[in-house]
């Protein structure tokens, strides 16, 4: 029944599957959870399904699914990935996650991309891309959540992270595109942060996000073969000097710039050596704990504060007052503090 | 009966007059109005010190008083200055504030230090520094408000800068230390952000904080004189340099790295040239008043902002219920997302 669209292409055909189920009888939670835990794709995809659902009777047992997956997640590495499009993430990923299923491990490739609730696509979704790493038995693609807001989409992927890692998957990558805020969220709900680039233009230093650098614990520059291949060397090498601008990380993880072929398959066994390098040092130093700690309460304040402004935005005294304070400050009659406080009495 | 006290010596005594009246008896709102319009100092004192006053009483009274003094503010430029201490910003506002004054302007110097709420000193405040400046007839010199919080200190300072406009002060010199968060609240009042720097000790890149480079529209290495000098030649260079990897501003003003000398006056007249230039620049563009609309936005935001956050932290029901939650979190029991619909609920 499945892939009968060809929007639907190269997705896990037990995510349709799961959609459907869904719609039609949903198993209890209970039940979910044991099949989650067993390890079946379809239940994992359903209970992803419940977890993005907007539908407020779904809101509780989305709740209760995630506290009972919680204490049985696998140990894990989370592992985000950005770049401009065109920059060769899904090859890369798709080498990468055989690669990884190769050695034995089970891999969850998830998406946030703010763009897809506008063109009601996806990263991962209308197109025919990790075709080997989509039938593989050991790898679970989903594509990105739809949602209003990036912090929605953001909650949702943080959350089936949770669901992947009960089901027993411990190399959970976090896919996005080199725009807007998105590599923030996806920087605050990984372990480990992967920037792609490309060689040439003589761009590598200009026009580059610097948030971005900053937040990237090692830069790969792709496409490394070929024609290509010194361009890409004198990428990494420039890149490397610019790194050395940069205030050392609280990791204490020297940031590496690497180049790789995913096309010819090199530097990707480099990468894995890299990640599980990075794992063994920041676990034994306390970091990899200290850091998902800290994640976990950068969610709880960000979900509070974007909910109090939410409520408060949408009073309607506020929604009523505020097209006139805004003028009134426009015409410099009135201090933004004298504002801020008319507003914040009128409730 | 001002400075008997040796703290405050350098503070313009009709500060200390101004605070000790308004115990006294403060005059009606529209006498002050009036009276700081007219350039009466002493007014100007006893306003800001009601502006900053954390009595309720008073908060009515300072609201008049700002709405009275925005229209009857004269056109000025705002300059934030900061740099680490030691790094010579006082006699460099000295010096250039007797610059300003030479040539028929009026300068009011103020300060955000989050400092000084801890250590009940002040930047400008227990120092014997402008010596010269402080008392200069077309000078004022106002030490750093003091408060709980920063955000509350630049309430305060915002307000008072309406306040020195009214009195006809076309130069307000915002002060801050290199340290914490100060400077973002500084260069969101502010028309022009300086950075000082010091050459020297290798470490003209290094351990520089990034965002304050970005924020700066000039940088001086100050200190450029005797056996400094050919050492602050090349920090110049470095740095200019280092500049042109920083995106383009919204300004379209290129930040310039100049070498000055406080001690030896030289680099003062350029600096005033550069300052000049840039008001030019950016109100000829439009940039100069759309940037100050910005701001009054961001400050309306930031204020909403912490009052809704305020008033969620300490609602009883939430004080009692985080310290249980976060544990739950730590325990990695609950996630962050329920945790958070737990709090908004509870109230």
């Amino acid at each position: 029944m499945a892939n009968k669209n060809a929007h639907n292409k190269g997705i896990n055909p037990a995510f349709l599957a799961g959609k459907t189920a869904l719609k039609r009888k949903r198993p209890s939670v209970d039940a979910l959870t044991t099949a989650i835990i067993e390890g079946d794709v379809t239940a994992l995809s359903q209970g992803i399904t419940l977890v993005e659902s907007t539908n407020r009777d779904h809101k509780k047992d989305a709740q209760a699914l995630i506290e009972n997956c919680l204490p049985k997640a696998v140990p894990s590495i989370r592992i985000g990935i950005t770049g401009v499009p065109g920059v060769g993430k899904s090859t890369f990923i798709e080498v990468f996650g055989s690669h990884l299923t190769h050695l034995g491990h089970k891999v969850a490739v998830l998406a946030v991309d703010p763009s897809s609730s506008v063109s009601h696509g996806s990263i991962l979704g209308d197109k025919t891309r990790m075709e080997s790493l989509s039938v593989n038995d050991r790898a679970f693609i989903r594509p990105s959540a739809s949602g209003d807001t990036l912090g929605g989409v953001a909650r949702k992927t943080r959350e089936a992270i949770i669901l992947c890692e009960a089901a027993g998957y411990d190399h959970i990558i976090i896919e996005t595109v080199g725009v807007g805020q998105s590599e923030t969220a996806v920087h605050q709900m990984t372990d480990f942060f992967l920037l792609l680039k490309l060689a040439g233009a003589g761009d590598e230093l200009q026009g580059i996000k610097r948030g971005i650098i900053e937040m990237a614990d090692t830069i790969i520059i792709n496409k490394a073969d070929g024609e290509n291949e010194q361009a890409a060397r004198m990428a990494r090498n420039a890149f490397a000097k610019a790194l050395h601008l940069y205030p050392p990380k609280s990791s204490a993880w020297l940031p590496q710039v690497t180049t790789c072929s995913a096309l010819e398959n090199k530097g990707i066994t480099e990468f894995y050596t890299l990640i599980t390098t990075y794992k063994e040092r920041t676990t034994s130093s306390g970091y990899f704990a200290k850091k998902r700690a800290q994640q976990n309460k950068y969610w709880l304040l960000q979900t509070i504060d974007s909910a109090l402004k939410d409520n408060f935005y949408n009073h309607p005294e506020v929604a009523l007052l505020l097209p006139k304070l805004t003028k009134q400050l426009e015409e410099n009659s009135l201090s933004p503090f004298a504002a801020a406080q008319q507003l914040l009495d009128s409730i």
